[in-house]
């Protein structure tokens, strides 16, 4: 019997994870599980929770238990992003930070797209100290929810209700195009991002002492850019051929 | 002393009410609260609650607990519907009724509207029974906020979240804030291009007898990005650093 070679359509909402880092409320693990599937999304990763999915989270997340059950647990937000092509850190906005902003009903069309491909990720920081400048610094874009300039205090799971109302409108926007190319991983950016600070001290433009804001510069050039697969070779053959030539 | 006839412009999120009715949980008056002052409503409107405004409520209102506190009581829908000029039931889709099926940011735009001018209000039912058929009879529209069909069981504080955070979007329709930076000119960019061309080959990398697709291939990354012009400093740094390198 021939095998079943029907190519199945990916539902993009079930290649994009919400990332809650540091969360301290059961309670809102909860809420935010029930909003998730709520609006059709399942994969929930949970960066180093501060508390348990205990009673009070399962109670919040009602009829989205399955959703708290299947969270996958890392360590940090590397562990959470692995894989991902597309990172969007929510945010209240920051003035201090000049990542592009972006609100998630603009965010998510393109979210959605890139979800039709490969996985992407929606990260949350704790309720009290949200996200670090390292963290944020991985993610390629910043989302903030307009609020009340008088009280901005969005809580968790509505902030996670939120987004996820935007990814389901969005879906029903969609149209069906693919991404054209084939974005980097995270982990290919990251390593990329290594490799190319070591080439900027061996060739002695970057001062491991007095690094300045190179790094979160070229960070931030780079996350605009949205590296391709085969950018990251050839950036990566870049910096080798810079550093090769000291050594000739 | 001549009187002040400035007009105050209305905010129309001011004559906006927010209608919950025999609210069951206390914890859903207070997420509810927050959900409201976070995107700028003020109006609470409680019918028949059949619960009190209790500790948990405070809890979850958090810095909204002045919105809770200001709630009106009242005996039934049309003592809170009393002086609006237009009212719409969040309700779950109900096939059954003949009213006009709206979203919430279909209709967004002329709940605000209206409410420039007078008093409108947007009607949540109980979390286990919604809207009576009398209820609903007295709501102009129906809003159906998407959710997933598979489970639709979206939490009452998230529905009014999504409600209100549909009011700010359409009373702001702003556009975003630009990035306060100023972009390389294409005199600029195209500088930079060449300079790293030279280096390229200089270093190595770029074979000017076979370049392949090479230079086109950064050229569309940089265009990507949208250079500024103290990136085209940083890049310009780079390469001078990458060829300098080779002659020490």
């Amino acid at each position: 019997m021939a095998g079943d070679f029907t190519l199945k359509p990916v539902n993009p909402l079930d290649n994009i994870r919400i990332v809650l880092v540091e969360t301290s409320h059961p309670g809102n693990l909860g809420a935010a599980a029930r909003a998730m599937k709520v609006m059709g999304l399942s994969r929930l990763c949970l960066v180093n929770p501060k508390c348990a999915i205990d009673d009070e989270a399962r109670a919040r997340a009602s009829g989205a238990v399955d959703v708290l059950d299947a969270a996958v647990l890392c360590g940090d937000l590397d562990g959470a992003l692995a894989g991902t092509v597309l990172a969007a850190a929510c945010t209240s906005r920051r003035r201090d930070l000049p990542h592009p902003d972006l609100t998630p009903r603009r965010a998510a069309p393109e979210l959605l797209l890139q979800a039709a491909a490969a996985p992407v990720a929606v990260v949350f920081g704790s309720e009290t100290f949200g996200l670090s400048n390292e963290q944020l610094g991985k993610c390629r874009w910043l989302l903030n929810i307009p609020t009340n300039p008088d009280y901005a205090s969005l809580n968790l799971g509505a902030a996670v209700q939120v987004v996820a109302y935007e990814l389901r409108c969005g879906l029903a926007d969609r149209t069906l195009d693919l991404p054209e190319f084939t974005p980097a991983s995270h982990e290919e950016v990251e390593g990329l991002l290594g490799a190319l600070e070591e080439t900027l001290v061996e060739i002695g433009f970057l001062d491991p002492a007095h690094p300045k804001r190179l790094m979160p510069r070229l960070r931030r050039f780079f996350a605009r850019a949205g590296l391709e697969k085969e950018e990251v070779a050839i950036w990566r053959g870049i910096a080798g051929a810079a550093r090769s030539r000291g050594r000739r």
